[in-house]
């Protein structure tokens, strides 16, 4: 920089500390009544606008009538979170208990000067500040006790911004129980919802989209993860301080968001399953199927219904699926990943023929499992050799 | 006053200036000298030394003693930049001329209080304020011009924390005359570097591994983008109003550092060429050869040097070579992604037999290429095929 460049910054940085120290600190940006697509400077919806020239989504403005629950702010729900706002979602609900710690600062978006406060509250004043036309609704505890979890199902159930059920809701936490409780509330609610983890070795991640009945609940299989050389019981375990990079976790959310587009905006194809092996750039995705036997009594009861839908509607799902294989055949990728074999070979399969490079965070019992198999056979041999061998080991 | 000075000031002001606007003064967190693995929530290092512990990373320590030059303070740049800060790297060099505009709240990192500002002083002050243990050296100039150029370079041969040269360049500008210019830079001084690119519609981009004369340079073949459904000719154009995303450029901030982190601190395997398409969630990988007929004569000149060094230590090239597959048979993962089957048949290819799904931004004339095929012939007859099928559609 030049001299008088120097100087006029200076001179500049002078008076924002004279308007910062009298209290009427630079304007926070006014609030925007209708996103349009102007194309200048100071309109922070332009880019996003472009989306719609550009042909990838058809009606972007429709991003403000949403509204996303982010439960757990941490290292992937507090970037999550920002990246919805920047999208100009229509409103976050934010669940967190903790509190922001230096030791947090390994990650992004949190800041050492907000140690000490909820992460919630620190989340909600920087996000309002990147963007003040997004609404905010926090709370500050704990969803997995008693009182609390009736709370969150009743704000799932009618937080939404126009006083319905919310659109989605996003898992970002990071303990077994916490994700137990979401699906739980999912389940009953009959809420889509997305879950995401990250490894405690801090090399892999995942995220999984789940529609009940439609897809498997987090209670119909051991927890999916990706396979590292390091360590197959990647998810947080209790009293372990767990490696972190801002890197996996800015990764996570980042396909977690873009597929919570994807499906909101309708664009693209939504993944169901997207893992993350950072070590060697290994990205598997599949599908995975409810399992019949659930032990949670309301996936077993979405289930039923959606068979029930489909029973009743078998010619749409034929035409869904040209459409899709006309997609591939349009464009130039030649797909042909070998994650895509997974879903098709798991379709009928009890809990899953699970992809090449996923394994099951741990085996645990399924106690009606065997017994049942006969009752629904499934078309892949080896999914139900694997599945035999993992509960025989028990 | 002098330079120094007027920059000492810039320096002092910025730090009250977020002091006042933050409404108190508590102060910013100590330096701190020594990496420390304590876990204790007041220590911001406890996750990242806790990679050593996980068997991830032998020395973790060792980031510090590490300079990186991130060029182009963007929607990618700026995030890339704030993870090596929040992963403590040593020293961060940041190039960019442009100033923050409220144009660019979509994406991560900047906030709406620094329109106006220059990105690289608004981008060091937020990253100060996060980690003041990084040192920080900013550039706010555009490198394509003659003069800038020269001071470029030697801020590359000179600006590492030591003296010498920075340990590894980043390009994430938005321009094929920039990419150019770090490419003519980096094979000149033989600098290791790192491409990224992010399309204007926003639904994909890539990084890219570069050692001169050993890998293909910005030069050697047009710029490889991830095919999409929508548009091949990718790159930034002049006068079109980009569309962006911050999820997009999160991830491919994400795995570009990834890819550093793995570089510089010796875990895991980096990818030379890593896509990202976000319309399918699909990654592709690969290995692109340096192409002999290159137009850039230091790029050539590399070649001839790394084929020296090759030449004189064969045993210890297939040493490594067995060591890989071993890894591979180690885990489960069974990797065989289709996008490692190409840098198999790839190794002796002209330019390169791009991984399926992977496509080039445009074709360009190749003036000497038709005649110098026979001298040295691609074992992949498809790959070549696709080459002159390329260069007759000129």
């Amino acid at each position: 920089m030049s001299v008088a460049e120097l100087q006029r910054r200076i001179t500049q940085l002078e008076e924002e500390l004279r308007k910062a120290r009298r209290g009427d600190a630079a304007p926070e940006r006014e609030k925007i009544t209708k996103m349009s697509g102007e194309v200048v400077d100071t309109n922070p919806y332009s880019r996003l606008m472009a989306l719609k020239r550009m042909g990838i989504v058809e009606d972007y403005e429709k991003i403000r009538t949403f509204t996303v629950a982010v439960v757990g702010v941490g290292g992937v729900g507090s970037v999550t979170a920002e990246m919805l706002t920047r999208c100009g979602i229509g409103k976050l609900q934010l669940y967190d208990y903790d509190k922001v710690e230096l030791a947090n600062m390994n990650r992004l978006f949190f800041q050492p000067h907000q140690a000490g406060q909820s992460k919630v509250d620190a989340a909600a004043a920087t996000l309002r500040s990147i963007n003040p036309d997004v609404h905010f609704e926090v709370h500050n505890y704990n969803i997995t006790t008693v009182d609390n979890f009736d709370h969150f199902m009743d704000r799932i159930r009618t937080g939404g911004l126009e006083g319905g059920a919310v659109d989605l809701v996003l898992s970002c936490v990071d303990n077994y129980e916490a994700r137990m409780a979401v699906n739980r509330a999912c389940n009953e609610l009959e809420q889509t919802w997305f879950e995401s983890g990250v490894a405690e070795n801090a090399v892999s991640g995942h995220i999984q989209f789940l529609i009940p009945g439609e897809t498997a609940c987090f209670d119909c299989a051991p927890p999916l993860v990706v396979a590292s050389q390091i360590d197959e019981r990647t998810l947080k375990r209790e009293g372990v301080c767990a490696a972190s990079l801002p890197t996996t976790m800015g990764i996570v959310a980042g396909v977690l968001v873009q597929n919570v587009l994807k499906h909101l905006l309708n664009f693209g194809q939504v993944s169901y399953y997207l893992g993350y092996n950072a070590l060697v750039d290994f990205f598997p995705t599949m599908t995975v199927r409810p399992n019949p036997q659930c032990e949670d009594s309301w996936c077993r009861k979405r289930q039923a219904e959606y068979a029930a839908r489909k029973a009743a509607e078998p010619i749409v799902e034929k035409v869904e699926v040209v459409e899709e294989e006309v997609v591939h055949e349009d464009n130039n990728w030649g797909i042909s990943l070998v994650d895509e074999s997974a879903p098709a070979t798991a379709t009928a399969g009890q809990v899953t023929g699970l992809a090449q490079g996923i394994t099951t965070a741990y085996d645990r019992p399924a106690p009606s499992l065997p017994d049942d198999l006969t009752s629904s056979p499934p078309q892949d041999a080896t999914s139900l050799d694997d599945l035999m061998a993992q509960m025989k080991a028990l």
